[in-house]
């Protein structure tokens, strides 16, 4: 029997490994860290990330279920990055449930009925030791994995933490960095560079681990699909940034309008830049970044972006990626179920609405 | 010649392969990311840690020289629970330097001219992903070790990664939720708990992971230095909360006041909770917790816990905990210059002044 990719089945045979990983770790801990670490586990997420890797793993002529393990790992491995990325982005709202910072908040005014103040200070220190937790059970996962041999294993660590950690982390302060910037400073290289390395690195990691898990000797393929995966990555995050302006809310699970509170520079928001007038960037610059701005400003901005034009020409370029994503694709591997499998996943990049 | 722990080169070799890799993730750092992630190995600390896993591998019969890739990985991870620590607990002074986040705060006024609040959000942002930072480069000191083999090194991340970590962040959780309880509701054993937790499993694995470099047979031993350097770690906690009350300031690099404003729940505030009068009490509840109590007010609450008494109590603890500790040592091995260095490395816990 062909191994399934069903919505129903495969989140939930991810989520299971997760959950029975989680169960392993929090022995030690109180009831609020089990609830925050376990918190974005309630709602299976899409499982974009474990699919690559074990569609890798089967294009590479590899073993679906021993694969499932680093799948869960990497699902992991994301969450934690969401964890902490929600803290440092003020989020309030994931998959449409608080985000931990803020049920950690919620479970301090509950329990010691603290003020607005402290409550937020508790939630903060709660999300950051999850998200540690939850890198923990990362490395966990792998370094457990019980069908897989230590050579391999310890390659997919090194390769984890000696260049997905500095990648990935690399590229998520420089986006918090760019956000202090002037919009016309903010150059598109170097806004494309901090996609690749944000979310680039990690899809690319999944589709590498997915084909060395196939064989530790197919070093060129895993090199080849990372690069496809990596262009994947760069069309998701465009695709993400699309979704944050013109989204809809109830389907994304969060507000159209926190990219813009928070004053993220996306390449879409400097697309729009060089093409709208004086008097809306003015318009504009007074809601980038300002957590007081109301309903009515922030839908103006929205809608200024979305007059600009830079939407369109944001998913063409979003298309481009992941027309030479589809290219390395075609050239790497013959045609296969698990290849078509990694066409659509890909093409789902830019389909997808939350 | 025999291998130096000499206070001037030991800590020192260890400092350069910590920075040698530094300079390996930071190829993807921003100036600031850099920056944080480096700060706390500016000044080479005291490398308790690392001391303890040469040592056993030394009183094991290992080699030294190859044990310490894993030496410099337990004191990048001990640090990087120090950065997060030190943000949860609103702590400025780290060895007489600033803590990252307010490192980070600083770096941000500097850059971009941020408002205080501004500034202290950006810093607290920086220390959470630097802090990240040093637990990929922990995992990759160990997985990326040349002269030990894939199966030792896998063992090694798979009690670093399915044990140390729960058991230090369920500690460190503990502790945090224990100051928003009332000080006669803290049990001693469930402080002594924490303390295993939050303290002694770390230590713990340097011992094991020490003895498990000098052969993975020697399981048994490993066991045993273990639960050493557990007990060591429980008295190593109890005098942190003495120096806490009554270290010199400039000899521990950060206020003596800060136990106390951040409303540490500790077994020295307990055991004199039990000793003080209900007008005492009533002082020193005002002091614990409050941010913005008065320098009088902490120098009144420090002498009450001084002048109850709790404190010989719990030097007292702490030589007990370092007696059992001595007496596994003694049993554990036969006479050598390691188990000496041993030894002197438990009484140390007691003597050291900062």
């Amino acid at each position: 029997m062909p191994f399934s990719f069903d919505s129903a089945t495969f989140p939930r045979r991810i989520y299971d490994l997760i959950q029975r990983e989680g169960l392993h770790h929090e022995r030690f801990f109180s009831a609020h860290l089990r609830l925050a670490s376990g918190a974005y586990f309630k709602q299976p997420g899409k499982c974009l990330r474990p699919k690559l890797l074990v569609l890798s793993c089967l294009a590479a002529g590899g073993d679906a279920e021993r694969a499932l393990p680093a799948a869960a790992a990497v699902e992991v491995f994301h969450t934690w990055t969401l964890l902490h990325d929600d803290l440092i982005d003020h989020d309030s709202l994931r998959r449409g449930q608080p985000t931990a910072h803020v049920l950690g908040a919620a479970l301090a005014k509950e329990s010691w009925e603290l003020s607005e103040e402290y409550a937020a200070d508790y939630g903060r220190s709660l999300a950051i030791l999850a998200g540690d937790v939850l890198q923990g059970q990362a490395m966990h996962l792998i370094a457990g994995m019980a069908d897989v041999d230590a050579e391999l294993k310890n390659e997919l660590l090194v390769k984890m933490s000696g260049e997905l950690y500095p990648q990935l982390l690399g590229g998520e302060q420089i986006d918090v960095e760019l956000s202090y910037r002037e919009p016309e400073e903010c150059r598109a290289e170097e806004l494309l560079a901090m996609m690749r390395l944000k979310t680039g690195a990690l899809l690319s990691y999944c589709a590498w681990a997915g084909v060395m898990l196939a064989g530790q000797n197919k070093r060129e393929l895993a090199a080849k699909l990372a690069n496809f995966a990596e262009f994947c990555g760069i069309a998701f995050q465009l695709q993400d940034d699309i979704l944050g302006i013109k989204g809809d809310e109830k389907q994304l699970g969060k507000s159209t309008a926190s990219d813009l509170r928070e004053g993220k520079r996306t390449l879409l928001l400097c697309k729009a830049w060089q093409k709208i007038t004086q008097n809306e960037k003015g318009l504009l610059i007074k809601t980038l970044g300002n957590p007081t701005c109301n309903s009515e400003e922030l839908e103006c901005a929205r809608q200024i972006i979305i007059n600009s034009g830079a939407i369109e020409e944001s998913a063409e370029l979003a298309q481009q990626y992941i027309d030479r994503a589809e290219n390395i694709l075609e050239e790497a591997l013959p045609e296969s179920t698990a290849k078509q499998g990694l066409r659509q996943w890909s093409a789902a990049m830019l389909k997808r609405k939350y």
